[in-house]
């Protein structure tokens, strides 16, 4: 075990835990019958319920599917259909139950809805007293509620927290329903959300070590998720570099937030050779190259481009690096600051078509795309003002490629926030994430569309995760910008 | 909870576990591919292995088909086709394996074979490691095995002995892969194997007192089964009246044996109720009569007629209970006598075609089976040397109805023993439990007609229970009468 290792494993605190039972009726049901329950709100956790006889004692194990549901499409859904490659994540059990009593069922669940569907019972049988019994590393006492005047906003707040509180178990989870790997996009989000709500710093300090303990690859980069239950294993196949890059943003947000010098000098190694790393592959032009076998990822958008955002991705992080370091390391600082400079004046010359007010380069096939607008300003490659025309331009371009995530909205929104396009952010903010709610969300979405509930990047919209870590980040920017 | 049920509970021993690794090499597989295991015998427990990843991390669940078979026909048969009443307890579970690591499949199972088949897997995977944790009441330190010079009624002994291991749990079970409930036709068969095997004398004590907890109904016959994990519950929907003489006669073989008068005290007001209602119930002519929503057990034969039959069991317990309470209990013994010798009078009067040497009424419809012809002789009707030409003239008759389970093969057994066939029993015995052996069992079937290895009584071969308690008083034989 390595030493970040043991550190990760030392913040490991206890999840807490709270069982919700939904008031339903003892309900009396036989061979094809089944029970729809509504938990009344998303949970992550386990779950277990009583059957009983009625008249004759049960005298053959009884038969059940027992289907958890994120949404209200899954209910009646066919899983055995299902053949997208995350299909193997719908969560249906086949289960025999050989005895009265409570049963409980065997995995971690995540969701609202429950069936329950009796395939074969000998007799009559009563299903009752459900219980959910839901974890998270969350402190619910230490959140509270901001005083907003705006009830909409207030409720995306709501829904902002919820899904926080749901990714949040013994890692910042990505979607509960799925992976329970900790990847680096949705930590860093999750990380700014849980600053300004449930405060667990340990949690952070906790994937900021997982990470610095995972395996790097030739050029320094930690890799871009990790497994760490039952055992610590490092995604080795996958080293996206914008990922790499977000790693040392979180490490920056974390020490400027509390200024816990102390961890982030401990994993300082780790985080400065991810800057290190990327400007070892600057070309010719000085923009950031494409390299075999590794990725980017910026946004579900079918075939979006990358370099132009990914350049901005590390113009950002650079930035936030010299702000971590200039008091501590101020060497460090001036050549973060000095690179950070060149990074901008090259990306202004070679990736921005003046002319037009867009970023466009044949690097990304000239593909125009609100993405590379809003990580250019992210960057600081612009001044505001010619920001706010290039940005407001992107984003009402009917050619421009639009993002398909709240994780790109959240950036989108940042970059509104830079350059002063406060009032213009708040509204993108609760239109988009408003449809949402519109739509029943009570945890929001890992892809959005306005307009179009059915979309998925994955060939079913079934396979998309309702609760993604990535979509809570209304609750930092409510609670950091627009709170009296 | 009431006196006996306490008692009961008492005598509630820890279960013996071992557990049995099978040498199997570590396997890749992946979508698609199964694995079979053979145990190498049969086991009754809770089974496990260690699914691992071979490159990659295995990132999304993987869906597995774990299969447990009795017999080797099971393996390949399609279980979801069988639509027997009894194709619940058929063992094939649908699992959803999280991580890499042990798995422990969630409830006890009893085979040889556990077929696994990879339903889906993102990647590939490796399976090894493979343990069944084997559970019995019946403590294997205690067991000697005879010296026997006959290697064939050595081999049967072994395998009486491995069923009877199987089927003694929390209580003495009549197949371990089916109810788990306490029948009392299995119970006084395995009573009497273990006295001379394993002699748990605790394990019977329990039973006793279970069934003397048991509901009874309007005329004190105990259930015909029970229920006691759980919770205890009685079968109080059937009520079989030979198997609640067998319950009295299970009583006089536990004092007969271990001389413990107090627990038989006990339970002494159950027991005697048991010939009281069956004394009740006699008809004009002093033959034990048919009442409505009452049932008899008597063998698996299709249609099989069973007033003559349960004539002789009330005959052949009140023979018992002479001998058991002769010196405690004198006046009742004298009853019991009186009752005993009356019952034999009718018997040969009414139930006795002594033109044809055959037991044939019209209470029975006139059929001849070997059936009758045993238990009249177990009720001692019929003197020694009439009753050899009864029972051998009814097993050679190609007219006459022949036992299909080996229960009534141990009455037959038994018959011939007591009026001194003992060549001929034992001939018997080799002969028809033989026959399993060479069809490759290591536990005895609950049915068997020579030569029909796919018969079943259940619409299904798969079905039948493959270990199968009452089948296992082969050593009861073997060591009473047969060991030097």
């Amino acid at each position: 075990m390595n030493c970040y290792l043991k550190k990760a494993e030392e913040n490991l605190l206890p999840l807490h835990e709270y069982t919700v039972m939904p008031e339903y009726e003892k309900r009396t049901l036989q061979t094809g019958d089944s029970i729809t329950l509504d938990l009344g709100n998303y949970y992550v956790g386990y779950f277990s319920f009583v059957m009983d006889w009625v008249d004759v004692y049960i005298d053959a194990p009884v038969k059940l599917a027992v289907k958890f549901c994120e949404g209200e499409k899954e209910i009646d859904a066919d899983f055995s259909t299902q053949t997208s490659f995350l299909s193997s994540w719908l969560q249906e059990e086949i289960i025999h139950v050989d005895f009265p009593g409570r049963y409980n069922m065997p995995r971690r669940y995540a969701c609202r809805y429950v069936k329950i569907t009796v395939l074969f019972s000998p007799q009559k049988l009563t299903l009752s007293r459900f219980a959910f019994r839901a974890t998270t590393s969350a402190d619910l006492s230490r959140l509270t509620f901001p005083a907003l005047s705006d009830s909409r906003l207030a409720d995306i707040d709501k829904v902002s927290v919820n899904t926080l509180k749901n990714c949040m178990q013994r890692v910042f989870e990505d979607g509960p329903r799925r992976d329970r790997r900790l990847w680096i996009g949705d930590l860093r989000l999750e990380a700014l959300a849980n600053y300004y709500t449930f405060n667990n710093l340990e949690l952070v300090k906790r994937c900021l070590y997982l990470f610095a303990a995972s395996e790097k690859n030739e050029h320094g980069f930690v890799c871009s998720f990790v497994y760490e239950n039952p055992v610590f294993v490092s995604g080795s196949d996958t080293y996206l570099v914008d990922y790499a890059l977000l790693y040392a943003a979180t490490a920056c947000d974390y020490v400027l937030h509390t200024g816990d010098k102390e961890t982030f000098l401990d994993i300082y190694p780790v985080v400065k050779a991810q800057l290190e790393g990327a400007h070892s592959i600057l070309d010719e032009d000085g923009i950031i190259s494409r390299q075999s076998g590794w990725f980017v990822f910026i946004d579900w958008y079918p075939s979006i481009e990358c370099i132009i955002p990914l350049h901005g991705v590390y113009l950002y992080t650079l930035d936030l690096m010299v702000q971590a370091v200039e008091k501590l390391l101020p060497e460090d600082a001036a050549m973060f600051r000095k690179w950070l400079d060149e990074g901008r004046t090259n990306a202004k010359k070679v990736l921005y078509d003046a002319e037009n007010k867009r970023f466009s380069n044949s690097r990304d096939k000239n593909q125009y795309s609100v993405h590379s607008a809003a990580w250019m300003i992210l960057g600081g490659v612009l001044e505001a003002a010619e920001a706010r025309e290039v940005l407001t331009a992107a984003l009402n371009s009917p050619e421009s490629k639009k993002p398909v995530t709240p994780y790109m909205y959240h950036y989108v929104i940042e970059a509104m926030i830079k350059i002063g396009m406060k009032q213009e952010a708040k509204s993108l903010l609760t239109e988009f994430w408003g449809e949402m709610l519109d739509w029943g969300a009570v945890t929001f979405h890992e892809m959005h569309i306005p307009g179009q509930p059915d979309f998925s990047a994955y060939g079913s919209y079934l396979t998309n995760s309702l609760c993604h870590a990535w979509s809570c980040t209304p609750s930092y920017f409510i609670r950091k910008y627009w709170t009296k």
